[in-house]
């Protein structure tokens, strides 16, 4: 299946689900959110898998894969700007498996989760003939008033991004931090109005925050935070004639970023701005632009406004 | 891997990982069981996978693949006398795999989900090259008072298990009920002082519940459930020639029997079978033997006392 026919697939899917009145929030925000019983908290509930081959290699450190598995989960939490919990661990190992490689990957796993406090809190081992795939699992919680949805933005909220985008396959992928302070610190502070994390790109995962909120977005183009790591993937692809794709693009469209996309009533804009600065000194904030009444995202430059599109963009005359 | 370096590599693991006061019971027990604050119950977490090829097989009817992968994570659940209220399902993908095979997973699996009013909150889908894996994960709640793990037996007290053992592979692994009702049933009436559900076969499980109490057991031989199954193949061996592995061997070392084993004190054994007959006349409930001091599984039969091994057992004299 391409992503396309998964989407397609997952939307078929969703409405056949069993609900229940536990259900907050299901499929298709970032972490499913519980309420349980608890006077003033929700649950967050997050499963995700890394698979060799895909998302990692076999020459990948065994303390990376499992860095990654559990940072790419923990990510999902501090899209909720959640505080995650307890974490339950699948390894799926061929057999014939190096025992040293596994303590290896519950070493990374395990170092993250000191860091936050995360109870690795059992799980499976179970065979995967062909290849290693580590399959985790996060229960967290986040304050009713605090918890943020993918829902929520109104037009003319400010749009913003932490860090620097594209190129996250020359290494960010394994060793990215999870932004749960970043997020933590957000919803009591600045109260984002709709946030998630960035897996599949930013301008994939920004049409999934606006289909949420019956939205559209402007992207000033130069507000677009472009990692190293994209600018000099562009230039060895020019070198080598590997195609146009330039650093924007890989901004725009590489996965894996895992950076939070959140939305911000405009009022508070610069107030917000510089007090991440004193905050969060190393960690970029960018207001890339915000969010409009109408569909799809449109990308500004000096030349003037061109719809992004999936696959590339194309010139158009200004929205009314 | 062998399971028993699984079981070694397992043990080398649990110490390095984090735990926090969240924790009531981690790795090691059915599910993992939490305090997230709430004032009467805990919660329960539980994550379990199935694969194609291991625990299913190509020409498995789709609806049985998620009806098996649900049911599995339940039966844990239900081993703690819990009740189970979301799901998140991983569902890792050969390229090029059928929607319509995916559509039917879902239908069994949300089936069993709408049966239970398990939520069925979300999940994700990714890739798996080679095979189909399914990774469900269950969040339930278990009242404090009332919530059963593996340790809690003393010296003593009965030791019954549910349904029929052995033979499962011949169709039961595939739609078998989890014993959800007939668990909580038991902790509010008859609460039981240890329970598991039984994957690994009954020989197997055992020895685990037994390391959790420091305990040894005798089980009498004729008091072990034999399924009809298990009678079966033991029958079709014999005619073919395919080895000497009776059914009670099949009883006592099949896996996947997700049938209830615990332990109750043993003055309510008599009162616990009536009232068992009256509530679930269509699932039988076997008293098999009894827990005792020292360690290991002890068979009884007309000819005396047999230690029993992981491979077969042996004559001994009768214990002290």
């Amino acid at each position: 299946m391409n992503s396309l026919d998964e989407f397609k697939l997952i939307e078929r899917l969703i409405p056949m689900l069993h609900g229940n009145s536990r259900v907050v929030a299901g499929a298709g925000d970032d972490c499913a959110v519980l309420d349980l019983g608890l006077a003033e908290e929700w649950l967050l509930f997050k499963t995700d898998a890394v698979v060799e081959g895909i998302h990692f290699t076999p020459e990948t450190p065994p303390s990376a894969i499992g860095h990654k598995a559990l940072a790419r989960a923990l990510s999902d939490v501090a899209a909720m700007a959640g505080t995650p919990v307890a974490a339950l661990v699948t390894l799926a190992l061929p057999p014939g498996f190096d025992p040293e490689r596994v303590v290896g990957i519950y070493s990374g796993l395990n170092a993250l989760a000191a860091r936050y406090d995360v109870a690795v809190a059992g799980g499976e081992t179970t065979t995967n003939p062909d290849r290693l795939l580590l399959s985790v699992s996060v229960l967290g919680k986040a304050p009713k008033k605090s918890c943020v949805l993918r829902s929520g933005a109104q037009a003319g909220d400010a749009l913003f991004v932490t860090g620097e985008l594209g190129g996250s396959l020359a290494g960010k992928h394994l060793d990215f931090e999870p932004r749960l302070r970043e997020a933590a610190w957000l919803a009591e502070h600045y109260k984002p109005t709709a946030m998630m994390d960035l897996s599949d790109g930013l301008a994939g995962d920004l049409r999934h925050m606006l289909a949420a909120n019956g939205l559209g977005a402007e992207i000033l183009k130069t507000a677009v935070p472009v990692s190293k790591a994209a600018r000099e993937g562009a230039r060895e692809r020019a070198q080598n004639g590997a195609g146009n794709k330039t650093a924007l693009d890989a901004a725009l469209s590489d996965g894996e970023d895992f950076e939070l996309l959140f939305t911000v009533a405009p009022g508070r804009t610069v107030a917000l701005m510089d007090a991440w600065k004193m905050k969060f000194p190393g960690l970029k904030l960018s207001c890339i632009g915000r969010m409009r009444r109408g569909e799809g995202i449109v990308l500004r430059d000096k030349s003037g406004f061109h719809i992004l599109k999936s696959k590339g963009y194309e010139h158009f005359k200004q929205p009314g």
